[in-house]
């Protein structure tokens, strides 16, 4: 049995971590319950400020996310990408009505010199998020995809223009470097039970919040209490490039190669059953395997795996 | 009767001027028609370039504006709106979902380095306006209007949050002294056969596209065929602020107030039945008065207003 006052930190990208928090705060009080984001996703739009994953996680969270897709707005509309389509602009990101209503109000709040972690708040209260999400900064660092033809290109050119049907040679987060947490990030790591990483990509989602000064050796200090959820299942991501991203970057696309990026972080590693033949190749990296279904079909199976999850962390510690 | 080949410049405001464009294609050749529309009112919004007059006169030609405001798109929806009020954001600017499709794409075009006019083009290409619209300047044109309580705003606080209802000092056009008009405007007063100053707001509209250098010059030297129609009926504006910033600026609000401000320009004032009574004083002034039912009630209405005013013109010249 979890504890329901157990306080936990969830490293988040979009669609899998959302679900997994949905899943968390129906286990755990809510108010212990810390989302923070990747930010490397973000993109400029029509001059619009949008944020997939913080607005994957605060739409799932408010319980107001597209049941279909997994992102966006329930009862979406999509009067003005029609008209954009009119007239003869980009339509490969497609902004619904509702949606569009949070980028304006992000870039107007942005744009008075609001630091995103504010407007995040905002947003998530606006929307009604029980917990706090955090991007992990409120600096700019996006990710940049260097392909095989050597071509750089933007992360939603790489995975939505593209739909990641693209050869990548090299990842790099532009801006990490000189990136600082947002404030509460740190302290959320430092003061949680149980961090999780969640069942995230872990080049492209992950990859960006470890970029991040400070994030590394916080988390590698508290690494008994530290899980990381494999996003692969079998050797496949159920949703995007995950598996592919590793293949091409030389690393093993399965639980094992997540668990070795992972190792240095996080004593535990949560694999699915379909996996369980890897548990050993894993312990051997000296990370303790967890053998559960990690298929996230609807809220109850969520809970179930992140009371799993969460169990494991303080089983470890 | 009026030929069809006769090429006419609309200087143009918003939905007066947008009527007016209507019933004139109905009477000419849309081919020969030039709108040079006010963009002193362009206001950014959320990080968006908002070009209302432009947008006015574009649906309207293009017949898609809603019947019932006579600006923004017939069919619309709010639901981008709706999301930024949940969130707290200003709603007092109402932006339509299809009609801020038009503004995301003027805003992605205008930071790729497109100019104004390029843009409007393409808008007005989209959405099926059957003539030119220029957009009288490439260079930005903000209206500023100084309250009596001394403070300064900008034209759309003071015409749509404040409702026009405060009382105004001064009006200023910031910019407009650098502005240069937009590539083919100076031409289309120099090779109109008629110039009509639509029946707009002589202050707020008609003002700005004056300030810019040249057009006073150009449309002085062929004062015999322009017309300018007065939205003054009875000493009242149908809509918007006319008659109360004339008065507050000093000068008369009426008709005569109106050719008073154009008489430089415009050798023939078109005015309404109501106002018969006041055309000997604009004959005074040196400014031929026509007397006709200047009410756009529809389009039929309108076109014969169009078509009355193009005859006056020349038949002054």
């Amino acid at each position: 049995m979890v504890s329901p006052d157990t306080r936990v930190t969830v490293l988040a990208g979009g669609v899998g971590a959302a679900r997994f928090l949905a899943g968390l705060v129906r286990v755990v009080e809510p108010a212990g319950v810390t989302a923070v984001v990747n930010v490397a996703d973000d993109v400029d739009l029509f001059g619009l400020r949008v944020s997939p994953d913080l607005d994957t996680v605060t739409y799932t969270l408010a319980g107001v996310v597209s049941p279909e897709t997994g992102w966006g707005l329930v009862d979406e509309t999509w009067q003005a990408m029609a008209t954009v389509e009119r007239l003869g602009g980009p339509t490969w990101f497609r902004l619904g009505d509702r949606d569009l209503g949070t980028h304006l109000y992000r870039t107007r709040r942005l744009a008075e010199g609001a630091p995103l972690s504010t407007v995040t708040a905002e947003i998530a209260g606006g929307w009604g998020a029980p917990c706090r999400i955090l991007p992990v900064s409120d600096d700019r660092i996006e990710t940049r995809v260097t392909l095989t033809d050597g071509r750089e290109i933007g992360f939603q050119e790489y995975f939505v223009r593209e739909r990641h049907a693209v050869e990548v040679a090299a990842v790099r987060f532009a801006g990490a470097d000189d990136a600082r947490p947002a404030p509460g990030v740190l302290e959320a790591i430092d003061d949680a039970d149980v961090v999780v990483i969640a069942p995230s990509n872990p080049v492209v989602s992950i990859g960006p919040l470890l970029a991040v000064a400070g994030l590394h050796e916080r988390l590698a200090a508290k690494r008994q209490r530290v899980v990381g959820v494999s996003p692969l299942i079998g050797g496949r991501a159920l949703k995007g490039p995950a598996d592919r991203l590793l293949r091409e970057l030389g690393e093993r696309p399965d639980a094992v190669g997540v668990a070795r990026r992972y190792r240095d972080l996080a004593a535990t590693a949560v694999i699915d059953t379909v996996d369980a033949p890897l548990a050993a190749e894993i312990e051997a990296l000296g990370v303790r395997a967890v053998v559960t279904d990690t298929i996230m079909r609807d809220p109850e199976t969520a809970g179930a795996l992140a009371a799993r999850t969460v169990e494991a962390a303080v089983a470890s510690s």
